[in-house]
């Protein structure tokens, strides 16, 4: 599979091998800024590898609750690319809310009257009115055990640069829906969620969301607020991923390696 | 090793190999937000493991340049402790500063007259008049191939969680001078720099700083702005923490396992 323009660098390195050292080339992950304006305001700076930048400033307007459906964006555009250069900003115009940006900061900087806790960003999150997700979807273990490998023969820049994370979204049968590289695992999960968004797919209520490395809170509270009732890496998940999995009722797993996982909540959607 | 209390949480979770299907108890790493507060104001959240939190709080504020010294902080403390809970907010108080907050966001805001990319990123860090790390340091390709084993014999709560990133300071024989775990790579970065304040050790212009996984930007810019001569990762640097390591002299390796490793920049401190 070819990688998106831009999304590899290619450079002159030195490489030492059990003394011998020779010149090589080597295809580096790009990483570059990128902008995001909400109504000509900036947002947030996050650092990504650029392709598919659109996919990621609307996966990240929805994953952090700023917009609720795709119908709210009025208009959203690549600014001021020109022919020769990449560009780093995307500015997005909402339609009728009038946009704060302190809204974004509400995950992290919740606060419950006994201080800043996992259960006070657990809480915040329960706020934001997300629905649970869809409770008859069911996988089979086996299905399950083959998506790692289904991931890897279409990881385009990973084989080359060895330095992406991958974010990936399969139906119960397993068949690959997405899947979108990313220097930022949180990045890979916005342009997944950006492009279903794009697709008229949201909520994901059908659907098994497969990240590279681990499961943190991030990664989990952006699983959730698109409706994915099965999120699945193949490392472990954080405490307080498992917590929020457990409170909103998303299946979640780890270490999905050869013919083993491990459930840390949501057993009924895969073991029953 | 023994891990830090609270670093680590238990729980139940189902298991599923090859169609057999048990209860068994897993370690999780913990993950917890931790607010950093300065002369009063809220500077950052981040998820941390916690742990440590005084040499997150110092190292967060010196590898983003707030301070430029121990000596600037007047009084640091783990705040609202009580017995039987664990506090996820550190107070700071600055000397004579005035502390603006936006000086935060200098280095992810940073856009040049052309606009926001990686090349005026690289010009904010370069802006902050950092030192130069120290030419005439110098480390020898076996002594850096025996780094990994030495952090995986010390990860103590890598080993029961699978979970956690970790960074170590070496000094040029490859003796271990600390190791920091944290759910986030900076994190376990910021922890590891601000041991060496506290210990009156900045700059590490005599260290090699090794990091679990991937080499990206943000990790390059902790490293260099703690004067660190040689920094090295397990996996892949991304294209702008080359960029980086190349202009502003620092050496950067990736990839080191076995008896194999990758420069990127500064050959001449390994391979000379």
């Amino acid at each position: 599979m070819r990688p998106p323009a831009h999304s590899v660098e290619l450079t002159q390195v030195t490489e030492w091998e059990n003394g011998a050292v020779r010149a090589v080339q080597d295809s580096l992950a790009a990483e570059e800024p990128l902008e995001i304006r909400v109504n000509g305001a900036p947002v947030t700076v996050t650092m990504r590898t650029p392709g598919h930048d659109l996919e990621l400033a609307a996966g990240f307007l929805f994953t952090e609750g700023i917009i609720e459906e795709n119908s709210e964006i009025y208009n959203m555009r690549v600014a001021g690319q020109e022919a020769s250069k990449k560009s780093n900003l995307v500015e997005v115009d909402l339609k009728s809310r009038p946009f704060a940006v302190e809204n974004l900061q509400r995950n992290f900087f919740a606060a419950s009257s006994c201080g800043i806790c996992g259960k006070a960003s657990i809480e915040a999150i329960r706020r934001r009115g997300l629905l649970p997700p869809d409770r008859e979807f069911h996988v089979d273990p086996r299905i399950l055990c083959g998506l790692p490998e289904k991931i890897r023969s279409r990881q385009a820049v990973f084989d080359r640069t060895g330095g992406l994370h991958a974010a990936a979204l399969f139906n119960a049968m397993g068949d690959l829906l997405v899947l979108r590289e990313d220097i930022g695992r949180h990045n890979a999960v916005d342009k997944v969620v950006g492009w279903a968004i794009g697709e008229g797919r949201l909520p994901l209520s059908r659907s098994i969301l497969m990240v590279s490395g681990r499961g943190g809170f991030e990664i989990a509270q952006k699983a959730m607020a698109a409706g994915v009732p099965v999120m699945a890496s193949v490392s472990a998940p954080s405490s307080l991923a498992v917590k929020l999995a457990r409170e909103l009722g998303m299946t979640l797993i780890g270490f999905l390696r050869g013919e083993r996982f491990v459930v840390y909540s949501g057993e009924f959607r895969c073991l029953s």
